[in-house]
């Protein structure tokens, strides 16, 4: 089932990164860059992540024209355990607050609840968050930096920062047109670093379902953006749907391949974590709407929603998407 | 703001415990009681959370006389990092997937995200789903079982189980009447035994927001029931209501003390876990009120939203709690 919405706008986004984020190609298009990877100015990795989900929220509220108490809703997810980032950053605003988990399509999923808040309701603005910190998904889902693991090309980069959204029911130039909720796929492989791979078949599904449930083609879209699949699940993404003839070769990219310079920066297959597609549909892609190079673009994150405890008890990963489409009013 | 809810009614729920739940005073309202409390026939505490709340989406599509095919959405959170236990129990159901987590507040939430999507909507059957596992929860939140580390009177028993609740547009006897989403709190303690305390101060927010919003004394509700407070809980709750002149004494309990015989199980100061007040108000208050015992309820599930990271970091403990309102049409 494909959602379709009323009235749910987009008012604006705050976008912060770091280091790789300040040196990669989308750097004029951020609201904030901090140029220290590890801490930003706290005492730990994840705290650094939490303070910059509070300056986003506290950014996005004041580049709106806000006030706290004008927010009816918080929605939130990261990717630190119990979303702590989440909880942590959020404790500090005086605002109802649903956590939200679906990995790196966390923000997928925050801005459906939060338009299904919205259509035809008395919710008048949300803000829906997200943050992910490279330091903490390594020391958390992977070796500690110090052991120099090697990986191969095929491994992604997560990306350090914070986006929040306000949606709002009150007019705007650019909507939330629909909506197609993931389902969970699983591809049945166990290399943790081979992300592409085991989103693409999430990110295949949901296209697929969402180009149905609406009976569009492809290039309805200016743009089909997924998530973090990177430059390798990228071209899988287009063989999987070469079969269903359906044909992503004009208008389609992965956030992921766009958020770094991926010729000259130490990215491997390019950017990932919840952030990193957040960074570039809502701090890049969002401005090209608003200047009116895109009219329609429909943003795909895709997480893989596993944990370490069952990465060792040896099963596979399974991924899911969602897609969400942003349309010039 | 208290969400009102036109078409949102509960078709029915499935509810599963193990041994612990089996030898509590409510062990005839369950629809399934497995008596081993380690492995539920699998190859790790992990992977018996997963079977059993796959168990109880397959048990709730039976007893709702459903097809997979007719559930248009799953919404479900549990305590596994990365709320694995939903990501792998759900990965082999073809349904949509929205995954969530404000701790052992999960289920009000799942029902209130759920209760909105089927009201005024195309939404039919949406399942609300939740399980924890005592021993999952012990080896990931506390200290090995085998250190024997003491515990102190004011603890709680992460329960064992699952549940899960097919809410429906279509016109049935008990309807989700009214919702209140919870803020975070944080009563600045950092004693993660001491549960009770950290999480009172939510339910209170929540339970006065709930109240004011609908111009309501607590005496509308036949019962005002918490989530996991604990019988220390349950008398703080009733102090700081009492401050806020809002008498709870006559028809208030916390699922925590009801779910086991405090007297007689080896459970501190009771239950805990989300699928402890899930289990209580969806296993054995629902059957009361589809019986007429009771024709309006308030469920206010109270969930600490830290992690272990964050404990170590030496932060205080935030909590959230949400309130769902259960009458008979």
């Amino acid at each position: 089932m494909t959602n379709k919405y009323n009235n749910v706008y987009i008012k604006d986004s705050y976008t912060l990164g770091l280091v790789y984020e300040g040196n990669g190609p989308l750097k004029e298009y951020f609201d904030k860059i901090y140029m220290d990877n590890l801490y930003y100015g706290e005492s730990s990795f994840e705290r650094a992540e939490i303070k910059m989900l509070k300056d986003s929220i506290n950014g996005v509220i004041v580049k709106t024209n806000n006030k706290e108490s004008n927010i009816d809703l918080i929605i939130s997810g990261d990717l630190q355990n119990q979303i702590a980032a989440s909880d942590y950053a959020i404790r500090e605003f005086n605002i109802p607050f649903l956590g939200i988990f679906n990995a790196c399509a966390t923000y997928g999923e925050g801005l459906i609840i939060g338009a299904n808040f919205i259509d035809n309701s008395k919710y008048k603005n949300i803000i829906v968050s997200t943050s992910s910190h490279n330091m903490v998904a390594e020391k958390q889902f992977r070796n500690p930096t110090e052991y120099g693991a090697p990986k191969p090309d095929y491994a992604t980069f997560t990306a350090s920062g914070a986006v929040s959204t306000v949606l709002t029911n009150k007019k705007n130039k650019i909507k939330i047109a629909s909506s197609t909720i993931g389902r969970i796929m699983d591809a049945k492989i166990k290399d943790v670093n081979n992300m592409g791979a085991i989103m693409a078949i999430g990110a295949a599904d949901t296209i697929k379902r969402h180009l149905e449930d609406l009976k569009i083609e492809p290039n309805y879209y200016d743009l089909i953006l997924t998530g973090d699949l990177g430059k390798y699940g990228e071209e899988i993404l287009i063989e999987y749907m070469k079969k269903e003839k359906i044909d992503l070769s004009q208008n389609y990219h992965d956030c992921g391949t766009i958020l770094y310079d991926l010729e000259h920066q130490p990215v491997f297959a390019g950017g990932s974590g919840p952030v990193c597609s957040a960074l570039v549909t809502f701090g890049y892609i969002l401005k090209e709407m608003q200047k009116g190079k895109y009219k329609k673009v429909l943003y795909v994150p895709t997480g893989a929603i596993f944990s370490p405890t069952m990465f060792y008890q040896k099963e596979t990963i399974p991924t899911i998407s969602h897609a969400v489409s942003l349309e010039v009013v």
